[in-house]
């Protein structure tokens, strides 16, 4: 099979042998990869697959068609149309997957929408509802709204009855991340327009104090990106009088239990509104598997609305 | 009535007027009032009194004998044991206290255990229990062992079937924590012990950047002192690659109906503990009323297992 492979720092098409799926594994026939910040990472070394996933092959989230079932595996037939966030491996033209963090692409979608879709829901939908518990009538800020994790943030707290703001860097999104329910501000000077129950952090430390200024009490902060820093100062007297609380998170290096538990949570939350057509991922360009190093150009370049997705 | 009086920045004992139950309350002749940290912060100015209580008289628990019901108020009756947490106003001859916040006094306490009691029990339960869902198996670290806080916290934990670390500063009073139960350790260096699944920080920011290396995935760091230092850095990196949670908080500043609930917990899952004689609080040392100034001297020499009590 061919497949995005990393070598010395660039993305490469290179021939491997087809994946064979073990034990309670789907052999699926990939048709869409979206792009994520984390591929980014593993690109320049930063971020290698966790055991079990290809070494050298990106790419966390895929949807494709059922090829093969591995010994056990029960879940669906061949030629089910299927998607998943995965260890890695998602960018190549097959995949091993297991069943359990498999769920089926709701109708609506067609390849590049369904390629987009598990990251960011399940991101997302585990860090607002697993982790920050929001609740309808609570305030949601998001910093970073015009990714894909924001877009996917700002249309799941709207559904659930609470309200999203979101800061938006880059002017010329703004309209459009604001089309998606969110009061949308510049990052300066956000804290002003708080308080808010809920911080979803995808930018990094710099607003580490501000969003403590910025939280209700009872606040959460959940830290799930970090492009622009990582290390900031706490203040942990400012923590204890607001009784707030900060959590960091990623999905990729979960043991298999937790990351099919989020699945079923998606199918069970999120899968729906995507059928009824309530919440869509927004596809800002796609590129073929042939592609893979432009469209990592073009991520990396920034200033998109929505998901990059290899179509393969 | 007498009550230990903050003036200028010192203790002084000074008549006031009775206070008297409104809907809901109830007037108790205080007993005994344990001394805490947050006495010596309200001492030197630095934590004001919330709106309800005294601004002037210090004491975050008490117990004592039920002297008048105020209007409505069912739950107890004339003459009955309780005790509180309350927001100010314990170190005094009376005090009204909303009767959802009482608490009987279990039948093997004397009235200085019980006076020491409250304030130290809700806070080790809310932080391991409500905040950090420490569980069964865990490995539980308490920085600052020794005091009041810390010495409730180790035995809780070890009642829920957890095992607790402690990191106690002063040589001399190891061997006591360890006898409630704790694997005790100089502080210094104390993450090679780890992993743990959840820190209960009663020290503060110096140990921030350890307790996160020492944290096992999905642990929780709950901060409720930070006597030597607020500020650190927070690496927010390591937090996402650990899945871990900081929170902080302090039982004063909450609305009544979350003081209510902590005591309905404690009443429910700490009481029977005491009463059994599983859990207990040392006294390091009581002092008369009349002696309040030398109890905080006392309590701000440190050094000591346990409580300090005011009997009154």
């Amino acid at each position: 099979m061919r497949a995005a492979t990393v070598r010395e720092q660039e993305i490469v098409i290179e021939e491997h042998p087809d994946p064979v799926a073990g034990n309670g594994e789907v052999l699926v026939r990939v048709r869409a990869a979206g792009l994520n910040g984390g591929d980014m990472m593993q690109r320049r070394g930063l971020y290698p697959a966790p055991p079990g996933a290809p070494a050298d092959i990106p790419g966390m989230e895929l949807a494709g068609e059922v090829a093969a079932l591995g010994p056990g595996a029960a879940r669906f037939a061949p030629g089910d149309r299927v998607m998943a966030v995965v260890g890695g491996g998602g960018q190549a033209e097959l995949a091993v997957v297991h069943e359990r963090v498999l769920m089926p692409v709701p109708p609506p979608l067609d390849w590049p929408a369904a390629g987009g879709t598990p990251e960011v829901f399940t991101t997302a939908h585990d860090a607002l509802f697993t982790q920050a518990s929001l609740r309808p009538g609570e305030r949601l800020l998001v910093h970073g709204g015009a990714g894909g994790v924001g877009t996917a943030a700002i249309q799941l707290a709207r559904a659930a009855g609470a309200y999203a703001t979101a800061t938006v860097r880059n002017e010329q999104l703004r309209e459009q991340v604001g089309e998606l329910g969110a009061d949308v501000l510049a990052p300066d000077g956000f804290a002003e327009h708080g308080p808010f129950d809920v911080v979803l952090e995808l930018v990094g430390a710099p607003n580490l104090a501000a969003n403590l200024d910025a939280l209700a009490p009872s606040g959460r902060i959940v830290v799930i990106g970090v492009s622009a820093g990582a290390k900031g100062e706490l203040n942990l007297l400012a923590l204890m009088g607001k009784r707030a609380r900060i959590s960091g998170s990623t999905l990729r290096a979960r043991p298999l239990e937790q990351k099919a538990l989020a699945a079923r949570l998606v199918e069970h939350e999120v899968l729906p509104l995507i059928e009824g057509g309530q919440l869509s991922v927004p596809i800002a360009e796609t590129f073929a598997l042939e592609d893979a190093a432009a469209a990592y150009e073009r991520f990396a370049a920034g200033g998109k609305l929505g998901k990059i997705v290899l179509t393969i």
